[in-house]
């Protein structure tokens, strides 16, 4: 199957930046037309030199192109394809990165020209950090990427865009899309939720000083800021999209974590060591699994012994 | 201050044995007595040379020792200090490592005899592995150490162990057992206690399976399970013994997720928004502090650009 000679990304931030760059690195001569509307970001984009062209309206840079990839907010997505709908190429593919995928689905079907493929994609990596700067070619190496295709859609699309990820390094993964948003709810929405929430109680404690949560963070808390601090915008659009499967599992942990409180009001330490003890399996597991870092404390710099 | 000359170290786990090579690195010639109830983690620690002597009763290696650390899961404090009070030498300062204050004070004050010194210390710092091999001597270094001595504690014996954890390159802060309880709910217990549950949460859900869960953890579960890998044993009696504080900030937590719960039924973007930016000016500022690497995703193994 032919690579893609011409893509556009839409939303030059993290992804859309690490896309640009690792399309790059594997297809020297790829086309790559890029947008963002914050045109502190198309300089950016320009000067680290991103793309082929970098534009402030999508509008502008999907002609002729053969993929576009939608990395923008979830929030903006219906406003984008509404806006490249008309400039787009019968047979065009349009894809996308969003981590919410059945409202993907349901917004853009009704926009979008019955001649072009709509074949979403999710790929399951980042980093706390956020805009073109923080875009890096290996993102995606080793990680997976989820593609799911609604019903009926074309198969030889769908397939051009699981070698496109496969190109990139990831693993793929076809999905149905309602199944996608529960996974994926437990396994990062749900802990981003908890650890901006978590994040945000400690810091607005009547007893604890703000200060005193900055000094002792090493006792675990640092560890839910890193994931605190990702993007805002990008997931408010999240949890307003993913909404039911976020509220189903997040009904599900304030259960379990009733549960705990409730032993640990007891003195039940029986059911506290049991639930604790089964966590490690799972770590190894993840670890096993190529998906973490082995490395104590991830790896966090000490001096050796 | 002259610095101890003999100390004995009850628990040979990560932060017994990180005590055993830092002081060893720092005083060469300090004798180091050291116990552990595992048989196998005393003949782990005799192979690789963490102390003078290794034993399995915490009796043998208490007497002459000027300073003894108690570096044992919280549950086990009292019937250590009963063994060890008849053999403990008049003046010998007493203190530990646990993460729990006020009740450390509350179980030994009336087992130890008068003619020593309790006091408490609890070096805010670790990784989430266990046991005689997963100790390193920087472990403390740049990290937090909080002695908590009770009121009427002898001075200069608090002096002492203040200068010991200088010495293995912590800060010191010196504070009230209770309020140390309550910050360090918040920065340490509660986000334990959490992760924990996720964790668990999301292994039992009907509807995910593990292996999902497990392949798609890059997206932020991942970071859950390390913490979440802890030594179950300490953390069931931290639980237990910091009973009250972690219930309380417990309380504000669910709170504050029940806030977000509807914001995010009733489709408040406004409310996550706000909620999600204020996470990140805490990120940054543990960062400044040194607490943090500032690397992306814990600097977790990319490859560069």
């Amino acid at each position: 199957m032919e690579p893609f000679q011409r893509i556009a990304i839409i939303g030059m931030g993290l992804i859309g930046s690490s896309i640009a760059r690792a399309a790059r690195h594997r297809f020297p001569d790829v086309i790559i037309q890029a947008s963002d509307s914050d045109t502190g970001v198309v300089a950016r984009a320009r000067e680290l030199g991103l793309a082929d062209s970098v534009a402030e309206h999508p509008a502008e840079v999907v002609e002729g192109a053969e993929l576009i990839i939608l990395a923008v907010p979830l929030g903006a997505f219906a406003t984008v394809a509404t806006a490249i709908a008309p400039h787009l190429a019968a047979g065009a593919i349009v894809s996308d990165v969003g981590s919410a995928k059945q409202t993907v689905i349901e917004a853009l079907q009704p926009v979008l020209p019955e001649s072009v493929h709509l074949i979403p994609a999710h790929p399951v990596a980042g980093t706390e950090q956020s805009g073109p700067d923080a875009g890096f070619a290996s993102l995606f190496e080793g990680r997976w990427c989820i593609v799911t295709p609604p019903r009926g859609a074309d198969a030889r699309a769908c397939e051009r865009v699981v070698q496109f990820w496969r190109a990139l390094g990831s693993t793929v993964e076809v999905m149905e899309a309602r199944h996608h948003d529960l996974v994926l709810a437990a396994t990062s929405h749900i802990p981003h939720l908890i650890a901006y929430s978590v994040v945000g109680t400690a810091a607005d404690l009547e007893d604890v000083t703000r200060g005193e949560v900055i000094k002792y963070s090493a006792g675990g808390f640092r560890d839910f800021t890193r994931i605190a601090a990702s993007n805002p915008t990008m997931w408010r659009d999240v949890f307003l999209t993913n909404r039911d499967a976020v509220l189903e599992v997040l009904g599900r942990v304030t259960e379990d974590l009733a549960a705990l409180q409730k032993a640990i009001r007891w003195g039940d330490g029986d059911t506290l060591f049991q639930r604790f003890t089964q966590s490690r399996d799972i770590r190894r597991a993840i670890i096993e699994a190529g998906q973490d870092t082995p490395a104590p404390d991830f790896g966090r710099p000490h001096k050796p012994d």
